[in-house]
Formats: C-alpha cells, structure tokens, sequence
C-alpha cells in the first residue's frame, strides 16, 4: 500500500468500451514504465470504466513525451487521465469555524508525513482556532461573517483559495452553508464532513435528531461538496455504536473521532488518487 | 453473561423519583434472594426510571408472595414490573414470505439453545419456505394475500397468534404492510427487521436506494412495530462496509448476514428481557 | 462485485519482473477479450507479481485456443495461471465433527446460490450431524475415529475425496489434529476454521484460553491448512467485541457467528479464486 | 452517560456473599442520594463482586460523615470502596518516547475536556517531543537513559511521579521496558498501550512479527503494568482490518489510530471509576 518513493500515480476513466485496459497498459509498457499496483473497474450500469496505476520509471520519467503519447491514445476512448508525480503534495486549504477536532486531526497528519500535503491556510468564520493554526506556522484567516452580506465574506474565502493556488479544500466542520456559486467552484475539489451517516439526517444538528430517533450506530459521512448540500458525492463513512446512555452531548463527543477518522480517509484517498466521480456516486480504487 | 440455570430476571420501571433503586433491592434483600448482576438507569431527558436485575433464591422463590409484595412495594412509585421464571421459553410466531435467511438463522438459533423459545407457528403469505418449517417439525401456516380482501388474511394470521399463546411475534422478512389495526394489536410484542439504517432508506427497496446514493456502509434495523411503518422503536441496528463495486443484488447479499444477525441480537435482548420502551426510544440494559 | 453470468476469471502469479501486466492485458485484448475488473499487485518484499482479471468473451471463448496461447507467452515469466468458466462449482467435502454451525451455515449458502459449489459429502468422526446433511440430500460418512488406529479414518476420509473429485476440502469445525501425511494431502486445498485470532490462542480451547487472559475482543481465522498446525496462510478473520460478563460458554456462543462468517467469507474468497499463495501469506485480490 | 456536574461516584468490590448490593443502596438511600446509574456484577467464577454507582446529593454531600458510615458497614463484608467526587480530575504523567500520536492525541482530550485530567508532566528518554508539551504549557523532563545505568534514570522517573502528586502514569508509546521495581510502584496506578492484540506478538515490533503472520487484522492492547512485561490485566483492546497490500510501515501507520483511541478509551474508563482488577482480568462497569 505504501507507495516507494519513485512511484507514479496514472489515472483514467472513460466509456465502457473494449480495449481500454490494453491501451492503457500497453503504453505503460512500451515506455518502460513498471507497475506495481493496477486496478480497474469497468461499471456496468453506469457504463463507465475507471482505472488507477502505480509505476516506477527507473530511468527517469519523460513526463512531458509521456503526457503527449498517452492524449493520443486517449483519444480514440474520450479518456480522461491524470499523471500524478512521486513526491506529490497538494496545496490545501482548510476551512473550519469553532470546533477544533478535525483540523487538529488533519494538521497532526500532515505534520508527522501520513497525510502528503501542505496546508497553505485556514480559514475560519472565527477567530478561535488562530492558536492551533499558529503552532503549526500556518496562515490563518479570519473572516467575519456578516449575515446581511454572505457574499462579501465568500469573496474574501475564495481570494486565499485562489491566491495560495490550492487543489483541495477540506471544510473541517465549517458550519456555514456555502453559496451555490462559491459551490460550483468548488465542484469536485472540497471535501466536506457531515456528522451523521448520509442520507439520514441531513440538515442541522444530526446527533440531536439521531438521538430523538433513538439509533443504536451514529457515523459520519464525507463527501465532495455539490449544489445540492449534505448530497454530494460520499467518498467515505464511519460508524460506532452507542446506546440509551448517550445523550445528545454524549453522540457529539462520540462523533468526533468518527469525524476525524473519516474525514482524513477520504483526503488520503483524495491525494493518492483513488476517487473517481461516476455520476452523484464514487469509485474508490 | 449467561444465566445460571436457577436465576430469575425482574425488570421494572416508573418515573424517576428517589427512592427507586432501594425499593427494589431492599425488597429483593428481604426476601433473602441472592443478586448477580444489577443494572438501572435514571433518564435525566425523559424523567423515566428502569432497573433489571438478575437473581437467585437457593431455597426456592414463593412466586406469588414474591409477586404480591412487590405490587404493594411498587405502588408508591407508579411501577411497573415483570417477573421472569429461570427457564422462561416464550412462545413464538415467525412471520415471512419468500426470503429464509432471517428464518433460516432463528430457527437455527432455537435448535440449539442460543435463543430459548418455541416457534409454535410459522405464518407466510406465500408457500415456498413450509419445507424448512417442516423440517423443523413446525407448523407452517400458508394465508394467501388477497390485495382486495387484505383484513381477511390478517385475521387468519390474528387467529394463530392468539390461539397458540404467541408471546412475541417476530417479521423475519414479512414483506407486506400490517394493517393499522394489526398494529395496534401487537404493540410492544412484534420485532420487525427492516433491511437499512433506519430512519435511512425506509420504504421499499432499500437497497437499491443505498445503491443510488452510492452508500459506503449498509446495515439494518431491529425494531418493535408500531403504528407508524419503520418508525417503531429501534431495539439494535447492524452494519457492514461496501464499496463501487457492490450493485445492488450485491448489497442485498451482503444485507442477509446483517439482517440474521441484528435480528437475532434483537430477540435475544427482548426474551432477555433487556428491552424497555422509553416513549419512541429503547432503552437496552 | 457480483460477476454476470459470462464472466470468466484468470489468475496468474510468478516472479516480479517488467511487463507481466502487459503479457496478461495484451493476450487478452488480442483474444478480444472485454475485461470488466482488473486487479494485480506486485509485492516489493517478496518480489512476485499477482494477478487477477475478469472477462467476458461475448462470441464465445475458445478455452484450448487461449490457454495454449498463453501459456506461451507465460514461458517466459515462469507465470502459473489458471482460467475458471463463467458457472464454475467446485465439488467441495466438509468435514465436521459435532459443532454444526458452521456446517448450517455453508449449506445454507450453497442453497440460496450465495456459496455457488457443490458439496458432495460431509464427512464426520460422529454420527450428530447425519440428519443435516440428510435434509439437504448430501451423502453424509461417519468414519468412527479408533485412537489406536488413525490412519485407517484418515484412509477413509482421503478416499471419498478423492472418489468424490473434491476439489476443496472445508473443515468446518473439524476437531481432530490431521496426520502430516494429509495435510500434506491436501496442501493448498483444505481451509480450516481455527475459533481465535491466530496466532494467538494456538491449540486445544481458544475460548477458554482468552477468557483466562482477559480479552476484550474475540476473534476467528480461516486459513488453508499446512504441516503446521494453527499456522497455514491466513485467508480471512473476524472479531468481536466482549467484556467481563462473557464467560467462556458466552465466548463460544459468541463465537458461533464470527467462526460461521469468517469460514463463508474465506471460502468465497477461494471459489472466487481471490485467493493466492505468497510464501507463509496470502494475496487476496 | 455523560454525568451531570453534581454526579459522585461509588465504587466497591468485596466476596460474594448474600447482601452487597443491598447494603450499598440501602445506605445511599438513608443518606438521601439519588442514584443515576448503578451497575454491579457478580462473578460466579472469581466469587467476586463488583459495583458502581453514580449519585447525586442535592443538599451537598457530608463526604466524611458518608465515608465513615460506609466503612462500618462495608467492614462486614470485607468491601473496599472508593468515592469520587463530582468534578474530579486525577493528575496525571504521560510517558513517552519519540512516537507522538497517543500523546497528541491525549493532550487533545484533556484540552476540550473529553478526558478530566490534569498532565502535570510529560516524561522521556529522549528530547524530541518537548515542543509538543511546552505548546500546551505542561513541564516536559527529559532524562536520558544511560544503558549502563538505568537505575538512576528511573530514579529521576520516580522523583517526578511521586513530586506531582499523580494518581495515574500513562505509558504512551513509552519504549522501554521499566524494571519490576517500578512496575510494583506502579502496580494498578499505570496504563500502557501495546501495539498488538495482546496476548498475540508481545514484545519487540509487534507491527513485524504480524506482517511475517499475515494476519488480516491488526490492533492494540491498553492494559495495567504490572511485574510480568506485557501481561497486566487488559482494560480495551482495538482492531482494524488490514490486507496483504499493508507493508509493516503501513500496519504502523494504520496502527496509530488504533493505539490513540484504545488509550484514550482505557484512560477515560479508569478515569470515571469503571475498572475493576478481577485477578489477572478487568471488570469495566
């Protein structure tokens, strides 16, 4: 699983259509490339077809002649592909508001190398997490949140996002509903967490509303942010189990480590490439 | 955990309110029996008391004597107890239509003692699953569903559980909609096993939704029938993972062994009298 | 997951070394062959290349055609593959002794299709489970166990395997040690049910073992039997949570599930040639 | 399960004999308590019982004249307790080495209150982990051990714990092994963490010896030192599932998140009073 640190990441999908492993492998193979994990899966109900590829170049990587040789081969498939190099890290942006368990999570991850990223900024509808972020020498912005004036506050979030040329966007326990704007820019690149095994409980306070259900499992879902909220593509979820003694503090703090848990499986799959969007569900390879 | 051959079982409950506790063991204490395991719970959100304890009297209980003081104990409290007699069997009526897993696990069960009951009837609107009955050397009563005439079916289902002395009806796989009055007459006595996370996925076909919203855990749900379909109080719930891979007749394979399971858990606490209703919640000692 | 009904499964291992993916996806793609999931894995401790891949052949596969053709070019890999039909069912022996969950639960799954295999006898040191098998048709041997006089059982056992074609032999809770000679026998073809987490709780009562060392988890290993006893290839474990109120018979009736589970899952796991042998350890793709 | 501010807690254990659960809840009763939660167990095979209690007294406790009266009445049956009171919060010193996840992970829960403790020392054999503590503003002592002399280092060790005044040492991924003299200082008062499911790979690179295994499921053991190195009576264990793509440095990692929450669940138990020695085993209430 653990990738040595010459590996790339080759990833494509297309439609379901023959020949299309061949093609991919093939090129793998006549540029010298080794593989050392492949997996593919070809959806039969969605007929889409998806695969992901673990190679080691001893020689040395013409990346640019592999990224040319492999579009025209691509083409013929309408596939889409992703190269993705060895000692890849992603530049994150991390937004949260006061609850702090996820980001301290995601940030003890990058710090001791589990997590391959950079975390270039937090941004927060507060100010309260500043000293977490400072630790860890991280820029963190305070944005006000103005509730007669969403946009203003929204503009101000996207500029570090755009500025600091981040690829990914964790909403870390950010409870502020996004704008459908600022949503489709963020299409397929935020992951968000939502505290309750999706589609049950969507909305606000889902341990309350599991506690009135009275639910012997309470779990936590992430996802890639859409349009449509709590309803984005789900990459990931976490379960315990509780019982009658659990009131609606108790679920809360229960959650949290589901939350954690599961938020930083999905930005770990997310980073190594292993999510592919097949409609409003995930392939995870 | 488990039972000595000789130990009796009382559960109780009633508003909460000191003094509870010490009404119940000083009585037990009084009549010289010997407790093995003890647990009670004082719900601070609903203002509701509930005790179970586990004991023995070597030189024999005065059942109704023992019956008898308590009633006068209790009285004060507005408590309701039951007793239960060491080798307590309840009598049983399974109902299904076509699937056996969940049939096929509990009659298991019973053969060999894992679950102490009598399935005195099994009672289906379909005839496929009467050799498995059969083999167990259990009446199998097959009721053809009329979809313009449904009272009469359920009166002859109504006829069976009331004249075999049926304490507790399990739906192992029913797969049709009880009447409201049906409802109503085995409230608080049937466990239905609904194949999703309630209050997920309710209704028909589960799965299938579970599919469409790309899912990554499926389980089921344990619970008693009210009047409200799949919204009776939940007594266990089970879960496992999937992933893309899984279509939908896939999740349905998976499901069987978390429904068998869940359900079987669910009966084993309501004949082991763990189960209290607390309004539409359970609490499970 | 679930294969349509002309899916074909080819699998093959053989040292690490450039191009074995190539070699298998170009054979195929020549063959127009449609893969629909491709797994493989090339392990960089044990230096040796995995693969596992699904297919259709809608005009129909001409199986001598294809398994001459790539045994050719698998010469030069020294690659062992093996090519399984679209409705294969191997003939499969279960072995038991009086414990009969396990045996329930496999014959179940081969009934509603779930475990698609034959089993042709169940063999046993005691008469108990004849009945079982009697009601699923399956001819059923006792072959009385003289302590004096191994062997000549063992003699027995071997030769209803052998008459019978069994391809897979289960020990589905078998509970006698088997010669070296057997197991020699039977080397790569027989999973055993061991009821702990291996290798913990090696031998004679596992459930009595852990509730001595107060564990707070038990579990069950399904592993291909070697020379060594408790010690074959690890193909699949389960576990559950307990606590102190679980005395050992708790543990055993616990463990009933979790033995039945993991044995079905891991026999699966086999049928569905997942399964690969890498030196003391198993590849499962 | 979460306790209201004003919540004590009684504990107690003593023999098996007719009367002690009476004898407790009687005296609750006559001293006014109102009990929230009571949980007592009696092992039939240690012939030991066990009871916890959670109170309330609205007119404020008389803690002396409540411990001297239970102690004449607890003298008849030879019964230990303990009282806890409402808002306590134990001191505690963290052991650690290099490895930083448990006490990351620790110094998180004290700082959002999931875990009442005050660490009023960190403690290790090496420099690296200081930042981490003085962040969080607690005294960091870094004794280097000098294999030649260890002794004196566990010394300085001693020196610290009897200092502080702490009623709890936590063993976080603390990697050398303590002499019995310590281990009896310590005996009951100290928890380590074990990167294995116990009593499976003791010792040196548990996360090796289970990959040389091929096991399918890795876990971590919180138990109380005592004289016999990785054999003190276990509090929780936790699991997660693996497969063969996990090299040993990523059973590490997965390891990791294992090690924290069975830690942090073990710590939490024995901060709210539910761990009882049962010989070598726990009884958690």
């Amino acid at each position: 699983m653990s990738r040595a640190p010459d590996t790339w990441i080759l990833t494509a999908d297309c439609p379901s259509v023959l020949g299309t492993v061949d093609a991919v492998t093939r090129f793998l193979f006549e540029q010298g490339c080794y593989v050392t994990e492949h997996h593919s899966f070809d959806d039969r109900l969605s007929g889409r077809f998806f695969i992901r590829v673990e190679f080691r170049q001893p020689d040395g990587l013409d990346e640019q002649g592999f990224r040319q040789g492999l579009a025209e081969r691509a083409k013929a498939f309408a596939m889409n592909f992703e190269l993705t190099a060895p000692h890849y890290r992603p530049k994150v942006v991390i937004m949260v508001s006061k609850a702090d368990h996820c980001l301290n999570d995601l940030l003890y991850r990058q710090r001791i190398g589990q997590l391959p990223m950079d975390v270039v900024a937090v941004v927060s509808n507060h100010p309260d997490l500043k000293p977490l972020a400072d630790w860890h020498q991280i820029p963190y912005h305070h944005f006000h949140l103005d509730p007669n004036d969403k946009p203003s506050q929204e503009r101000q979030v996207w500029q570090v996002i755009e500025e600091s040329g981040a690829e990914l966007v964790i909403l870390a326990r950010y409870m502020q509903v996004l704008s459908p704007e600022l949503c489709r820019k963020l299409d397929g690149k935020a992951i968000n967490i939502h505290h309750s095994l999706l589609p049950g409980f969507k909305g606000a306070k889902p341990y309350h509303q599991a506690y009135n259900k009275g639910v012997k499992l309470v779990g936590a879902t992430a996802h890639y942010i859409n349009n449509d909220l709590d309803e984005g593509p789900i990459i990931a979820q976490g379960v315990e189990v509780v019982d009658h003694s659990y009131y609606p503090e108790d679920l809360i703090a229960k959650g949290r480590d589901i939350e954690g848990l599961t938020l930083a499986r999905a930005v770990g799959y997310h980073i190594e490439r292993r999510v592919f969007l097949n409609g409003n569900r995930t392939v995870v390879l």
